[in-house]
C-alpha cells in the first residue's frame, strides 16, 4: 500500500545563514550544504531549526530557485513545507516538486490548537489536492513540543489510505519513544526519521528510515558512521558518543549554539546572525559552550569560511 | 509618554466568510462590517475568530484593498498582522497603515515557544522600524491559550519606551484578570482591550479602552449597551446578561458555533464555512446549540442574507 519512500540516512535540517539586512545568505546556505554532503549527510531546508517559519514564502521561493542553479542533487533534498495558511504551504509543495526537489516536511498548521484529526486531514489534505502533482512526496511532521498539534496514529493512517503514493514517512520530533515505536510498528515500509541520533539506533533496528537532527549542522560524521554501522557491535558505542555530545549542545539554546559553533569553526562570525524571536548567545554561554568543545577535542574538519 | 491610542469600544474580531473555494467572501465580509457598524461596533480583521492566520500574506493584501474601496471607515478598522516571519508582518502592517487603516493588532511571532523577551523585543522592533510609517499604531496581541507566546509587562515597557507614539494599545485574551489588572495599573493611558466581554465591566472600571471579543460578531448590540452604561446602576445587571450569553457560546467550538449562528440567522449556509484546521459544528451540536439560542429568544436583528 505504501510506496517506497524515497529518502533514508542522516539529514541535517539546514541552518540558515543570514547577511546583515537578516536576508537568507545563499551563498554560506550552499556551502553548508555541501560540507555536510561531503561528511556523507542530506539536508532538510526550512525545518525547525533552520529557521524555515521565520521566512516568508517568497523568501522560501527564492531560496528554493537559488539552490536550483548549484550543482546540489535536488532530488536528495527535502523541503519544510507546513504552514498555518494552506495556500502558503500549497506554494512552497508545488515549486518545491516542480523544481525536482525530492520531497517536503509537512508541518500540520500550527495557530491552532486542540483541533481535531478531521481538521488536521483536511488541511494535509487541501494541499495535496491543490498541488495536484503525482510526483509529490509528503513526510508529515511531527513536533509536538513546538508546534502544540501532535499527528496521531489515526490522522497518518488516513492520510495514508487517501494518498498512498504521496504521504509517504514522518518525522517524529516529539521525543517520545513510545510514539515513534506506534509508529513503526503500526504502518511497515513508512519511511519515519526519529528528529535526534540519541533515538536513531532504535529507530533503524525497528526498521525505520534514519534521522533528521539539529546536530548533525555540526556533527555530521559520527551521526553518519552510525546509521552506516548500526547493525555491527560497536554500534551501541557509537551511540553513546553521538547521544553524549548531543547532551552538551542540549545544555545550551541548540538553534543559537549550533550557530555559535559553525562561526567558530569556520571563523566567520556572519554565522551567528539569527532571526527574531531567536537571540545569538550571551558570551558566557558562548564561553561555556567553547570550553566543553575543547575538553572533548571537537573540531568540524573541512569546514571554512565562505 | 503614552500617544493618545485611537481605538476605544467594543470591536469584532470579525469572521471571515469565504466562498466555495476557500478564497475570502468579499461581499459578505462587507456587509458583515456594516452589520456590526450598525450595531454600534468596530471590527478587526485578521484575528484569531477570523481565521486570520490561515490567510496568505497576499490574501491579505486583497481583502485589505477590496475593503478600501468601501464607504467603510479605514481609520476605525484595527488590521491583525503578527506572523511568524518579520517580513510577513512587516507588508501586512505597512500596506495597511499606508492605507490608512487605523491600526494594526499585533501577534508575537509564534512558532518558537520558550523564547525571552529580548527576541520579542527585536521581533516587533524589526517589523515597526522596517515599516518607517509614522502612522503606524500597534496593539499588541497577548493570547497565551493560543499563541502559547505571552507578553510580559517587561516586554511592553521596553516597547512602549521604546516606540511610544507607536506601540499605543494591548489586547489581553489571555483570560487572566491578574494580568490585565496589571497592565492597566502599569501603564496609564495605553489603550487596552481586554479579550471577551466578561471582562469588560472590569477592565473599563480601571481605564481600559474596550473589548475584542468573538462574541461581538452575534451580540453587538447588548455589549455595547454595557460599553456606553458602564457607570450607570444597571451595569452589572448588563455585565451578567452578556457574560450568560457568552457562556452559552463557549460550550460549542466558538469560531464554528458563531459562523453557524450567522449561517442560520442570515439563512445562509454558506456562512458555516471555515478554513481547515477548523470544521464546522457537527448535526447534534449544531441542534443544541440553537434550541439553547432559542430558549434565550436570541435574535440578530436586521441581519440578511448579502
Amino acid at each position: 500500500m505504501i510506496d517506497t519512500h524515497p529518502f533514508a540516512g542522516v539529514y541535517a535540517p539546514v541552518m540558515t545563514p543570514f547577511a546583515a539586512d537578516l536576508t537568507p545568505d545563499m551563498s554560506r546556505l550552499t556551502d553548508h550544504c555541501r560540507w555536510l554532503r561531503d561528511h556523507g549527510c542530506g539536508v532538510v531546508l526550512f525545518g525547525t531549526t533552520g529557521e524555515g517559519n521565520s521566512l516568508a514564502v517568497e523568501e522560501k521561493i527564492d531560496v528554493l530557485n537559488a539552490l536550483a542553479e548549484t550543482e546540489l542533487d535536488r532530488r536528495s533534498i527535502l523541503i519544510g513545507a507546513g504552514a498555518c495558511a494552506f495556500p502558503d504551504a500549497v506554494r512552497v509543495s508545488g515549486h518545491a516538486s516542480a523544481l525536482g526537489y525530492g520531497g517536503v516536511l509537512m508541518l500540520p498548521p500550527f495557530y491552532y490548537k486542540d483541533v481535531n484529526d478531521e481538521g488536521l486531514f483536511r488541511a494535509f489534505s487541501e494541499v495535496i489536492e491543490r498541488v495536484g502533482d503525482p510526483k509529490l512526496r509528503v513526510y508529515l511532521y511531527h513536533i509536538p513540543p513546538v508546534a502544540l498539534v501532535p499527528i496521531s496514529l489515526g490522522l497518518i493512517e488516513r492520510l495514508i489510505d487517501a494518498y498512498p503514493t504521496v504521504v509517504v514517512g514522518l518525522k517524529d520530533s516529539s521525543g517520545d519513544g513510545a510514539n515513534i515505536c506506534a509508529v513503526l510498528d503500526a504502518f511497515p515500509g513508512f519511511g519515519v526519521f526519529v528528529g535526534s541520533e540519541t533515538g536513531l539506533l532504535d529507530t533503524l533496528r525497528r526498521g525505520g528510515a534514519g534521522c533528521i537532527s539539529a546536530t548533525v549542522n555540526i556533527d555530521p560524521q559520527p551521526i553518519r558512521r552510525l546509521f552506516d554501522h548500526w547493525r555491527t557491535p560497536e554500534a551501541d558505542s557509537m551511540h553513546t558518543a553521538v547521544s553524549s555530545f548531543r547532551g552538551t549542545m542540549r545544555q545550551f539554546p541548540l538553534i543559537p549554539a549550533l550557530k555559535a559553533v559553525i562561526a567558530r569553526y569556520a571563523d566567520d562570525p556572519a554565522w551567528q546572525r539569527l532571526r527574531p524571536p531567536l537571540v545569538e548567545l550571551t558570551d558566557p554561554e558562548r564561553a561555556a559552550l567553547f570550553a566543553k568543545l575543547d575538553a572533548r577535542g571537537f573540531s568540524m574538519p573541512g569546514l571554512r569560511k565562505t
